[in-house]
């Protein structure tokens, strides 16, 4: 594909994800020469601002989805499954849903890991938000002292179940700060003031379909379908970015210096650990920021030597969603 | 000690734990003849609305404060540490910091697991939050199947830091509400909005005191002094009541089922576990009650079937240190 004056398609661009997209794609130069924004009936005609300029919304349709060069689809599983490959007929697809990711025909992309894996590809899934949060900080240390067992506890903001999600978790802090009920549309139970370890739907071993996403996607992205990956994923009441308590065992022996030493050169890692000036990964510091904040390193008292735990912090909508989908298509447009 | 008519001091009794100390008392019918509240200077004359009925609030003096047949120290380790030993002089002494924990000659008690200790000490230590709230839910589990390792990931609320945290995070989430700074005394950084993963000091080992606690104090009241325990301990944006997420190794093979079937027998433990019906431990549900609420159980992916997965949610101002504290004197009661 040429990597000039690109023709874009964005379906589902007044989502939470799809704002970002639009404004990733902006900050980091990618050669956009036309912008197609795409919704639904509801939202067709309308217009709306971008860093790209006033855009009006286009009913979506396939054929005229098909024209344009690359596609992302920020958009719900079920419209992906029905209206991706056939797209893909035309345009390079980048799916953020979870609909084609562990289909063995389509690349599961984190760029820093297999990006590679674009180039020739014609559909392509970005994986789940926790997922690839992990993955960045993940994969070096993988590549440099090999992972036996990995378990991760989340800690997962509002902006997960996008932009009403955040506006539920808004209007519940609200109400509950005047001793009002907090509403509970989006998240099975009232999120302000709470804590809900349920994220997605529950699979029959007890585990919900989130937790199993970091389980079968670390492993696809990773290359290693056997890796032992064990997730809890919880909701918490912060708006957006993720944190990961991760704990691993090694292969090899790792100091926590030597993993500080592979972190800080790692692409879309930043480490942030020096707990004795109070830095470390959070929320405040790693929100609107590309890369994953890694700190809190240390090493284990189960595993001692051949184990470490860390702690993460990185933005659901742009490393989590959008960031990564823009670097999918920068690196299907790589020489 | 005779079990009717107790003379009862609280140390620190307008502080977040010493309020809770006195409601639990009055609830749970705990044979108090007199109650005395301490404080220092600032507060001494100050009279308080209590369920015991309306009381002044006296001068400390160790004089005094021997007099009582159970004194509660609600108060900083620091105070504990030069006053505790002389009121346990007189008097039976129930302290709620990390002043003794660890101390050889002092029990530290979560009464289901080892209250018989409390019948003979002066001086007794009520442990650690997280720990406690963790240990009724592993205790049984460690009884019947055998810990070989625990990891935990906490959930903490900003109780934790007493009235002066709860009270810094609802001023921080009116203001971010209304897009103003945040503001962070009582914590290292703004809580609200936010994710701190640093409880306590930080150690040489990278682990924080908070997260050493769980390990250290676990395995003394556990009576497993080799035990491998790792915690990370997060501060999160609720108000009161803690969760973890802890994933344990066990000796003997365990199922969901079998867990399950031990945990509904176990004191202090409410099981709540019916993901088909999206009921879970969460903060919404264990606020203001006795028990630890304990949930999604499942077998875990990194140990097989000698390994199990859960989530736990306890009040911390109740479980976590009032209601245990109190508990701990029924116990030094008890026939």
């Amino acid at each position: 594909m040429s990597a000039e004056n690109l023709h874009v398609g964005v379906i589902g661009a007044t989502g939470a994800v799809g704002v970002e997209l639009i404004n990733v794609m902006f900050d980091r130069n990618f050669p956009v020469g036309e912008l197609t924004l795409f919704a639904s009936e509801r939202s067709a005609g309308k217009t709306v601002e971008t860093k790209f300029g006033t855009k009006t919304i286009a009913l979506f349709s396939v054929e005229e989805a098909k024209q344009c060069d690359i596609v992302f689809l920020a958009v719900s599983g079920d419209f992906a499954k029905e209206y991706a490959p056939q797209i893909a007929e035309g345009a390079l697809v980048i799916d953020n849903s979870s609909a084609f990711r562990l289909n063995d025909d389509v690349p599961l992309i984190v760029p820093e890991i297999n990006g590679d894996l674009a180039k020739t590809a014609k559909l392509i899934a970005n994986p789940n938000c926790t997922t690839a949060i992990a993955a960045v900080a993940l994969w070096p240390l993988h590549q440099a002292f090999g992972l036996k067992k990995v378990i991760v506890s989340t800690y997962q903001a509002a902006s997960g179940a996008g932009q009403p999600g955040m506006n539920e978790l808004r209007e519940g802090l609200a109400a509950g700060l005047e001793g009002k009920p907090v509403p509970a549309e989006v998240f099975a139970h009232p999120l302000a003031f709470n804590v809900i370890p349920h994220i997605d739907s529950f699979q029959d071993n007890g585990y919900t379909r989130e937790e199993m996403k970091v389980t079968w996607e670390t492993r696809k992205i990773f290359g290693a379908p056997d890796l032992p990956v064990s997730c809890t994923a919880v909701r918490i009441p912060t708006e957006r970015t993720h944190s990961e308590a991760i704990v691993v065992e090694t292969e090899k022996a790792v100091t926590p210096a030597a993993a500080r030493e592979v972190l800080a050169k790692a692409k879309g890692v930043k480490l942030v650990d020096d707990p004795a000036n109070n830095l470390y990964p959070m929320p405040l510091t790693a929100t609107e920021q590309y890369d994953v904040e890694v700190g809190r390193i240390r090493s284990n008292l189960i595993f001692g030597d051949h184990g470490l735990e860390l702690f993460v912090a990185g933005d659901q909508l742009l490393k989590g969603a959008a960031l990564n989908a823009v670097q999918i298509a920068e690196a299907s447009i790589a020489d």
